[in-house]
């Protein structure tokens, strides 16, 4: 597979997970650094995301909770929010997943996540 | 619910998720002080994982992933990958939760944790 | 003890170290989540807050000292420094334990901490 | 006051709280780096532990409630439990300051703790 | 050499890093404590950044590489920015040392540190 | 570039900064799985490492820093403080860009980093 049937997959792959996000996720980065959106596209969404093995509920599901008990990237956690929601988690097992890191991140991490649970919810609420 | 029987509900929960490691996990704990056995038994198995909204493969996932990105608790990720194949997770997903941690807090926990299931999957094999 | 009386003591220990602001934390986690707003009053409170064998200044020089050098929950370092203020902390104390954590945690964790310090500091001077 | 006259009272203080183990402390860290073992008497023992304004007690407590949250420094941790049991620290005091620990940084990192403490209170029953 | 000349090597050796800016961050600083200002300018900028043995182009690359890891000090990092471009790294040498730390840290604190870097050099860019 | 001349650029990367070691570090992650091992050396070694912009020492520099910071992954840490010997730094500049970390994640972070240099540095004494 050359380099820009990868890159393509992996935007494919974005587009499946962000819907119409998707672009304006990838042009941010692009604003950011080129470079790195390119990684991102490629080596996030391609080569692990395409990967069979697991489903993307429950990569969202593990990518949830780990930015939830991390505790440093709350516009990243805020993204995956909506990322696990569009593939199928309800807004109950989005919260459930946050209220467990209580058990292994703390409350401070569990209240600052369902904090930007809550975001999420009612932005999505908002634009539809 | 009086406490004896969130007490019960806990440890039986932790049975449910451990097999026989139940009684060694707990027995463990108390060693270590009897009051924190007590409240990983009654907030973490009974007051958390007896919630409704998420299943228990799912939560395994989320903890998995959790403990492989923050790599501060090497122990309790091998209990974990225990508790995720004891709950249904195959070995395969396991390791995609693992690998996916490569993009949310780097390789070196990803390669930590791997090192982890790997000793998880051999100690599994030998005591069949 | 039932649950009902777990709560009720959880409450009134959170009122006896938060005072007026007690409800307005409870309303604000209950409006995040229900469930969350329960534990926290349930588990952090009761279970934790009412032992015996730590005062509660020594709980709060805990708490603050953790927050400040995690470094991931600003609000919360917040909230514990007017708990530590309002079990009997001098200001001076918590400027010291503050100041303590740049040689467990570094200067940029000491300084973000100083900085939660001084505008609570500020704003207690201010309601006055 | 002159350089050396910070080391000489750095030395002090650390004599102070670690007793016959200074010595230990001192030489292991010289034979690592001596300019570090230096910083270390200098900085964190004249500098800041010999500051007034929070007694050594709570500064102990203070420590080790933040390196059993932070997790990632075992080996400091059970030298600052020694140090708290050394400045008036009882075993129950340092038990539960590392059991609130569950509320802000989460249970492995409290029985992580616990362990420690558990080998501190071992070893010093052994050498009585 | 005495505490007050230990205070102006380390006063010099900032205002060679931040220029300008210097003066600012010291009376920041001491706005926010006095003494943590001058454990900052005597232990950081005169017992560390006036040692041989690294120079300051390196030093600030380790700087910046370990704040974009951590992700804790977002204010600190931009401010460490600052001094890489004034000690002579360029642009795309900030750039490639916060992208590396994708492979150790994983893409969210990449992103985040990006983001920090493309608003020190509109600054820049807009002051000149 | 198709993807098995980004895995022998990747490749050629890591055994012109690890020599004699890459084979085995390789055969290390392909015995844990081969997947990962292929990610490391085509993303970490050949996207990012094979970046021109930032010299091979320098980002040596970044990563032993990070990963002192870090305090997570101490195998990974004593890899990279063979790698930066490798690629040019001296044993002096390895030892202050570990010193340099107290300011920025505290003394024991730096004491455990030292620790892992001084464990490089006789290993590779007694293999000359």
């Amino acid at each position: 597979m050359d380099k820009s049937e990868r890159y393509e997959r992996g935007l494919a792959k974005l587009k499946e997970i962000y819907g119409e996000q998707a672009q304006t996720l990838v042009s941010a980065l692009e604003d950011v650094t080129p470079d790195l959106s390119c990684y991102v596209v490629e080596f996030a969404f391609e080569d692990i995301h395409c990967r069979t093995g697991l489903n993307l509920k429950s990569r969202e599901i593990a990518t949830v909770s780990a930015l939830t008990a991390l505790g440093t990237a709350p516009s990243q956690l805020r993204a995956h929010i909506h990322a696990a929601l569009n593939v199928g988690c309800t807004q109950e097992e989005v919260v459930e997943v946050i209220l467990q890191m209580a058990l292994y991140a703390g409350f401070p991490a569990t209240i600052n996540g369902m904090q930007a649970a809550k975001e999420v919810f009612t932005e999505r609420k908002a634009t539809k």
